[in-house]
């Protein structure tokens, strides 16, 4: 048993018109939670009794006909690293798994629950959320709900959040995205991914990857549920995304910096979806972002997520190195020799860079890309040695990080055919852009699901 | 020849009822600038034909009937570190002499053009700005006034601001204050000096020493001077400052951290204006603000200065060494062992910092101590050793700079009596009470002046 694959606003009819109560919602959601089949690996803790209260709660009140918010009684996932008032933060670690537990939620967690949301438990993740591949070595890795059998990855680092929504746990999910850790588990599992303006969501109670990087967003199954958590995440008033026509609109695809190493799967699906939105009257423009071929260089020492992740980790790394991650551990170390000049002229560069790449999308709509070049690989292909580890997770990141150094909001919408691997179609705009990505993103989910 | 020592509004009064014309007020500066016995060691540049140009542009409209703006014909002074089109910018440097000359005005710049001001000349001033001596080793050190025949410092790093103004060849000077840049060469040379919160002022066109600390002030004859200038110096409509009375003002003074080390000179002259200000309605309160105690610690590798220095002149020290001073290079390269993960822990501290001691600030109109707590000593004595010019540097800047890294806002005012060394009384706030602390520091100057 567990959660069908429906939209937030599907729910919330159901529940309103009394044909379901909030507590048949959360008790499906957590039969699949603790029963199913990638269960462990998905949730670090699942809070069944809580769970259940709150619903029961919600169920009292809406018979005795009390106004409820938008979210009563819909099951919502929070990745591990949002802290929760009694529970103890990990962002799917071994070493803080003997910390202290919380002494408050995080800001968006106390917006979710003061917005109806009901959370089911907290979320697997890659540890620290420093990987995009989503592979975990202490709590196990989810695996793909595409070839199962195959044991795919789910992409990271928020893993485990992209498979509560695919395995039916919850209706959609809250994780970060510093270089992609939304989008590419959405792409990669079939969901629909938001990565909005970083400072749109307050990040007090998030543990921290890179301040400079960090965003928290959704994954979830459709434009409107993003859209929807996105407004409760960042403290404002729910206004749906207007419908919007893709008649006129320009579309950049960065061809020479984001189409290279794209397999036929993907190929082929960005290709269906793209003359899909030129029949409903959207242009297509190729566009050369010279500035996305400099990102290695300017990151070649590991960048903000290196220098920052360093500050957060030193002191923990010196006393306790042997319970980190190997992989994940290795890289936070290349931060120790940044120096601090260097990180100053990182960010000075990364203001020409913003502004030289915003320049160059001023005339068009939004930019359109494949979320990751590649369908998910197999983990067993991926964990066999450090260097195939490193190609897989510089190919899922790159993508998506340019939009993070970009500071700029996007979508990932699935764009495959049913019962082909997933694939994404991310559609990206600058800094602020949120609403006007979240419309687009809303008139190309029309057209490519055919609705 | 020289101009006597009056105010902004004294000249502007004069030049409007014609009782004397822009030019001869520029001919009398530049007399002084070109031939007074400091004048080389106090102007890297004298802009004679360009001053006396636009002095005389000025006289010709006035004479018919040409409403002009509040400082037209009024003569300043600029530090060497404001970029004019055409013009070196060199910091006090020799490594810098042979540099392109700017294109275009700095911010500053401009609006003081904008506003009728009449560029004199490029001061003098501590290489790049590191260090509150104000010692040259490349274009000489210009004499504080007082005592001349000892030689004593002018303070710095704006030192030939400071003598530009108090020999007559300016009105006032435009400064930069890092760690207390304007305001120890003002009290030790018995000016007015305001330091405001580094967010007011742009700092485009200006050679940065630690942008996390740079703000851009003034050295005048009276608060009145400095708040005028301020405001176009912020490009915003000056506002006469409100008179303020002192009934009822609570004044916190921090004894423990500020007075340690006063010479008697200077606790003389603070204790007499405190009466004064005591007997003008003011009350008194020591306050222990044990956070000034840990600057010492927080900045002990040098902190933001040395950081940020060491990531501009990283490459020039690398083909230029020699030419730096080597006081001066010795600090920079401090910078040059900070990493990127101490700079953001330093930059989290400081946030902590700020809002500790803003609280203890919540309850008092201002924070009053001395600007610095000896009177200028001899060149001859901080120049003799390292030893001898760090200790002399470090008791300078120590109390300025609680205010820089408390990202707030203070004036230096004379508080000694005619005839003797000169002793400077800091009024000091938090971030943004940039009118609040003029408006006492305007109240204070009324008492202490027996106006």
């Amino acid at each position: 048993m567990h959660l069908p694959a429906r939209t937030i606003a599907h729910w919330r009819e159901q529940l309103v018109a009394s044909r379901c109560s909030a507590r048949e919602l959360v008790d499906k959601a957590l039969e699949a939670a603790v029963h199913g089949s990638e269960a462990k690996a998905t949730f670090l803790a699942v809070h069944a009794e809580a769970a259940r209260a709150s619903a029961e709660a919600i169920d009292l009140q809406r018979r005795a006909g009390v106004r409820l918010p938008a979210l009563a009684g819909i099951p919502i996932s929070i990745k591990d690293l949002f802290d929760e008032a009694g529970q103890v933060t990990r962002a799917g670690s071994r070493v803080l798994a003997d910390a202290a537990p919380a002494l408050a939620d995080a800001t968006v967690v106390s917006r979710l629950r003061a917005a109806g949301a009901i959370v089911v438990g907290r979320t697997n993740m890659t540890e620290f959320a420093y990987s995009g591949l989503g592979l975990n070595p202490h709590y196990g890795t989810p695996r793909n709900p595409w070839d199962r059998a195959e044991s795919r990855i789910p992409g990271g680092s928020s893993s485990g959040a992209a498979i509560s929504v695919t395995d039916g746990m919850a209706v959609a999910a809250i994780g970060t995205d510093t270089g992609g850790s939304v989008r590419i588990p959405s792409a990669l599992c079939g969901l629909t991914g938001f990565k909005p303006t970083a400072a749109r969501v307050a990040a007090d109670g998030c543990l921290p990857l890179s301040p400079s990087l960090d965003s928290i967003g959704t994954l979830a199954r459709s434009v409107a549920c993003c859209a929807e958590l996105d407004a409760v995440l960042a403290g404002e008033t729910y206004v749906p995304v207007p419908s919007a026509s893709l008649e006129g609109r320009r579309f950049a695809l960065p061809r020479t910096q984001a189409f290279e190493g794209t397999d036929a799967a993907v190929a082929t699906a960005f290709e269906n979806a793209r003359r899909r939105l030129e029949a409903a009257g959207a242009a297509f423009v190729d566009l050369d972002i010279p500035e996305f071929d400099e990102l290695g260089r300017i990151n070649r020492t590991g960048g903000f997520v290196a220098a920052e992740a360093w500050g957060w980790h030193a002191d923990l790394i010196g006393q306790r190195e042997r319970d980190y991650d190997p992989r994940v551990v290795t890289r936070i170390r290349r931060g120790g020799a940044i120096t601090a000049a260097e990180y100053i002229a990182l960010q000075a560069e990364r203001r020409r860079w913003i502004a030289a790449v915003g320049e160059r999308l001023r005339d068009v709509d939004a930019l359109l890309m494949p979320t990751v070049p590649v369908v998910a690989p197999r983990i067993a292909d991926v964990s066999a040695t450090d260097e195939a580890y490193t190609s897989a997770n510089l190919l899922m990141l790159r993508n998506p990080t340019f939009i993070n150094f970009l500071d700029g909001c996007a979508l990932s919408l699935p764009c495959h055919r049913p019962g082909d691997a997933p694939v994404g179609l991310m559609v990206a705009g600058t800094g602020g852009e949120d609403r006007h990505v979240l419309a687009i993103g809303s008139a190309i989910e029309k057209v490519l699901s055919g609705s």
